[in-house]
């Protein structure tokens, strides 16, 4: 590993570990035992002369070195103390357990800040966790019991959980752990950190990350970027999703657009697989292990395409609903191998994928050999075989066992991807699971999540690809000053965007008496606003009237809107618009700036039909984005309609994220709608609502012109 | 069990069993005994003599009485033979294991109708089916392996799929079977009269359903209404749902709304929890042994309400976003609940639900006790520990078993429904699910599984609440003679629907030269479309002219479209909707006819917010439905619009289902839009297009008037 005065290296895989406090580091000395650690373990204790028949040292001084490790089981004060001091001679770096430091309210708060000056460039995992496993060399800092045994290779977990990180390494599915992390408050050495030292170990195959949230965007896409380069596949099972619900925000884009779809939109730009359920993130980091992320086809949407075999009609059809909801293709067999199928398999099975090979050739190894050899070489990017073991205390199983042999032999003989997956998590035993593990293939638990493994796989594989051609680089994190707000009224908002190319309605604004002669000169039928800052939904309270055909009508519309404001905005109105598009960008204050596209109008919020991405963007991300929406299909022509001017749909999203980029003051921006007219004819901005930070000025509403 | 000629009650617990065939035969005695069945077994084979040590019986007529049931294991053909001879002598019922019947092609098919004759009121399993295993009473007709033991009561599971049904026994879950039955082809005894006859076994406490389809939804209904008005909760893993992007279908409706849609339609109203997972399938069912369906507030949506304890934040945020996903609800704590929890737990942990309840009274039984027994009297309809116990070939578990041993104490003190969730599936080892299973605690297996289980348990709970207020009956099974269609234009349709008190524009058919003036007679703005039959999408041709002003927009739309048609409809253009909405009925050949609402226009395709419904339905239904559409807070009054005329459009609604009850020969029929005016205005029907079994009439459009 490399070194430098904040490499991980001699912390995570140490010559030598300190132990601090009494029962928690006996148990952490015993646990490295077990694990097989053969470097040195050192208790320090005050008072006690043994711990673990090892002699105990008095204090970080009288050690007989520098030690690589700590592993810190001792009250919060006492835990900054020692941090000094262990910091102060050099040492590799220390896990923390105490609790009490930044989760625990103001004065933990303090003490984390203590702990952290402590650290200095000194790595510290924790603190609040349960330490460290390193399964490769048999290192144990950890404060608490675990399963898991030594491995050669495998994957490593980061846990901002304890709890969750201990029931990983209790999983009874094969699951290779190279380390299991649990990062605790991550007072010194983040998730990131974590990340990019993992990396540096080539006997680590796949990274999982449970995270509750992401404190550093900016670190997180670098480190995730790295992994993606390298082939190092990360899956994420962040949690926090369901704080959005309680999320009250007064604008439509960031209630839409709350942090955890910040995430998602963080993880699919950096190539990172996000999981929803515990069983499925074990799955995924299995197949990983063993696989890797899925090459697969030049689709876009990066699904996967698999074959199936089962000796069940029932089962295939299960798996058939299970990979359609999960974005899996069961591609059709090519002519080749589906020949070969009907040769071995006879003229009452019917050649299909997923394929029930039924009964004829059951507990026949050639026969079966040359079906799964068939569906290994058709070409897909995984290949399953369906099949459960019966409980070895109640059945016998020389059959079962017979259907894996010939599927092991039909990998080895084509090299093809491949997996056995027991419906039921129970359906292959630990030993099978070992077995195939040894012979390449991947054994998963529970049909749902092999299908959501293969899916995640199939996406990171998808992302590989996309970053090949080049990634835009993530944003520095940009926290916005806790400063007063304004907003712009309509009229205000888009004269600074169209500044930057935004098209807008032609308008002037007028006093009532000025109002008819207004819409005189611009053209009949226009539209009457109110104008008023701080009015986001003029349209709730009767401030704006469509379709004035004629003087009268305008002098009417104004004059029943004299309450509302003293100055209207008078516009033409812009018809044929194919489609009505949201474009939005708010403000989060851990990941910046965001930029949402939608459908517009009403539907924003009955439909919730939106893409999100972070700032800055691509073209190609934005592009993305749009054809991602339901209502894509309006601006491609939908039904015999106009197709839309989608490029200039494109270049007014552009032009909206290039002010934002160029007015960090902003803290929040809706064009709703952008009235996408016929192709040809441009996207216009019908309504504008721009907030900002308030300027240390006194004027009005046009300070700031763009160039 | 009720006898009678069709009763099932001889063949699922009989006192003598003859067993016909070879290995597969003397398979069934081995199993029959390793269950402990207590009756008489009568092997009948031509030429052996014995079969496991039991003399053999030449054919049915040497045995020495008439059998209760009988197992054949012999070819097809000799299974319509033995059949015969059976149900001639009054049998009570037969499982019949061979292949090669319907699922073969049309030889089998006839094959099929031979046994079926051969039977007479004889019930018959399969044929095409591994068999019957009655685990309450010890009796095995089954031609595989299998996993399970006995028990006293338990839950019976109903397949179509020999495999998954023997994968199900095979779980290591603590999962009492009472019954597993493979329904195989079910050519004499379906689904419908299985369900039937388990609801006869007070033993059976609830019953799961693996189907690849619904033959007879009438029957299923029927069936599945009996078990609701028994509280035998009914879950229902069904395939097929892929099928659904498959199918190509030219209208609307019909490609929106295919069966799986159907059976969920049937599964709602019938009170069957819908799950899609296998591992959800066997958790829902042991939820529903211990604390059958959840009762539950008065919340029409029949969201569950739980309570969650757990000694980890991480597994809380976890168990938070997946209650959420799936419509469970963690409501807040009641104060007396949250003051006690305070009281237990100290300063230091912060009192919600879900609950983290920390390490500080981690081992200690009188404080999770207490603990636990404040949130069980919180009044919700199941609490949640989370807890994964440790490998015990690796760790420890003395402080995991003081937190069961506490929550079991608070669950017996309280007797609030209680079940421990592993997060993983080993998470709660078999013997630990059984002693859980004998104090009445459910151990549910898997944190996801575990919610959905609990959202379908919630969802049988409030469709038992609504059937307390009656139910529709479910109509009769009505397949559409394949006659010539023919598709009425729309004036035609709209005269049709109007005689059943549809709403209507203002109208007039005019040629050419006659439209100008029928528009000034009905009054401006109008629209103007081209009126032919069999052009569904009048609009993509260019067909249908808007919001036409005054006399010469008229003539130039009509003239622009006298290629389209030579008569055209002139309608009186109808301002002011609320909302657009899509009434379409489509006739399914297995369901009969079938009722989708959704948003209406071109909404319908891109967002599909649909809701299907069968026919015939109820204003609640209707309601139901309506409230169910994403658009439903258009119909409210959304944002400061008006609030639309519900009333007008459920009776608009209501015409529709009236007139397809009406006329039987109607296959398909669209309203989209049905126009939506505010409150007190009315529903009015914009496009109609209906089409029918063609009438062996040669005139126009306007036979078959309505009274």
């Amino acid at each position: 590993m490399a070194p430098g005065p904040r490499s991980l290296g001699r912390l995570l895989n140490p010559r030598h570990i300190a132990v601090y406090g009494g029962a928690s580091a006996a148990a952490a000395v015993r646990r490295c035992r077990a694990l097989g650690f053969t470097g040195e373990l050192w208790p320090v204790h005050p008072r006690r002369d043994h711990i673990e028949g090892l002699p105990c040292h008095r204090s970080t001084a009288d050690l007989p070195a520098v030690p690589d490790a700590a592993f810190l089981a001792v009250p919060a004060e006492a835990t900054v103390e020692i941090l000094a001091e262990l910091a102060g001679r050099g040492a590799g770096g220390a896990v923390c357990h105490a609790s009490g430091f930044a989760e625990d309210g103001p004065r933990g708060a303090a003490l984390e800040d203590a702990l952290r000056a402590a650290a200095g460039d000194m790595p510290v995992i924790g603190p609040n966790c349960l330490g460290v496993l390193n399964y490769l060399d048999g290192t144990a800092l950890w404060a608490d019991q675990h399963g898991g045994v030594r491995t050669g290779s495998g994957v490593a977990v980061i846990t901002q959980s304890g709890n969750i990180g201990q029931n990983i390494t209790m999983q009874r599915r094969a699951l290779p752990l190279a380390y299991l992390i649990n990062a605790g408050n991550g007072a010194v050495t983040g998730v990131p950190e974590l990340i990019e030292a993992l990396l540096e170990d080539p006997r680590v195959t796949a990274i999982g990350l449970h995270l509750e949230g992401i404190a550093d965007p900016g670190g997180f896409a670098r480190a995730a970027l790295a992994a993606l380069r390298r082939g190092v596949p990360l899956v994420a099972l962040k949690t926090g999703s369901s704080e959005l619900g309680a999320q009250t925000a007064m604008s439509h884009t960031s209630s839409l657009a709350g942090s955890d779809v910040l995430c998602d939109a963080l993880f699919r730009r950096t190539g990172v697989a996000r999981v929803a359920e515990i069983g499925t993130f074990v799955e995924t980091l299995k197949l990983l292990h063993v696989h890797g992320s899925l090459g697969g086809p030049p689709d876009p949407a990066g699904r996967a395409r698999i074959t199936s075999a089962s000796c069940s009609g029932g089962e295939a059809a299960l798996l058939a609903d299970t990979a359609q909801r999960h974005g899996v293709e069961l591609p059709p067999l090519p002519e080749r191998s589906a020949a070969r199928l009907r040769h071995v398999l006879g003229d009452k099975v019917s050649v299909r994928n997923p394929l029930d090979y039924h009964t004829y050739i059951w507990g026949d190894f050639r026969a079966q050999q040359e079906c799964f050899t068939a569906l290994l070489e058709a070409g897909c990017d995984m290949n399953v075989l369906l099949l459960d073991i019966p409980r070895a205390d109640l059945c016998e199983d020389d059959a079962w066992s017979t259907a894996l042999d010939a599927f092991v032999a039909a990998h080895r003989r084509t090299g093809a991807p491949a997996c056995v997956v027991g419906t039921l998590p129970e359906g292959v035993p630990e030993p099978v699971a070992r077995r195939l593990l040894s012979e390449g293939v991947a054994p998963l638990q529970g049909l749902a999540d092999c299908v959501r493994a293969i899916a995640a796989a199939g996406s990171i594989g998808a992302a590989r690809r996309t970053a090949d051609r080049g990634l835009p680089p993530h944003g520095a994190r940009a926290v916005r000053p806790a400063r007063k707000e304004e907003m712009l009224d309509e009229h205000a908002g888009k004269r600074e965007l169209a500044g930057h190319g935004l098209a807008v309605p032609d308008s002037a604004v007028a006093r009532p008496g000025e109002a008819a002669q207004a819409a005189r000169a611009l053209g009949f039928p226009v539209v009457a606003k109110a104008l008023a800052a701080e009015t986001a939904h003029k349209s709730e309270v009767g401030g704006v009237r469509l379709g004035l055909a004629d003087e009268k009508a305008v002098e009417e519309a104004v004059s029943a809107m004299t309450g509302l404001a003293d100055r209207f905005l008078i516009e033409r109105m812009v018809p044929d618009a194919v489609a009505e598009l949201l474009v939005g960008v708010h403000h989060d204050p851990v990941f910046g700036p965001a930029l949402t596209l939608g459908a517009g109008g009403v539907l924003v919020e009955l439909v919730r039909d939106t893409a999100t991405s972070l700032l800055p963007t691509t073209v190609t991300e934005i592009e993305d984005a749009l054809s991602s929406l339901r209502i894509w299909p309006l601006l491609r022509g939908f039904r015999g309609r106009p197709a839309g001017d989608v490029r200039a749909a494109v270049a007014a999203v552009q032009a909206v994220c290039a002010y934002v980029e160029d007015h960090p003051e902003v803290t929040e921006l809706d064009v709703n709608p952008l009235l996408v007219l016929p192709e040809g004819r441009g996207a216009v901005a019908a309504d504008v609502v721009l907030r900002r930070v308030a300027p240390h000025r006194n004027n009005g509403n046009d300070e700031e012109e763009s160039p």
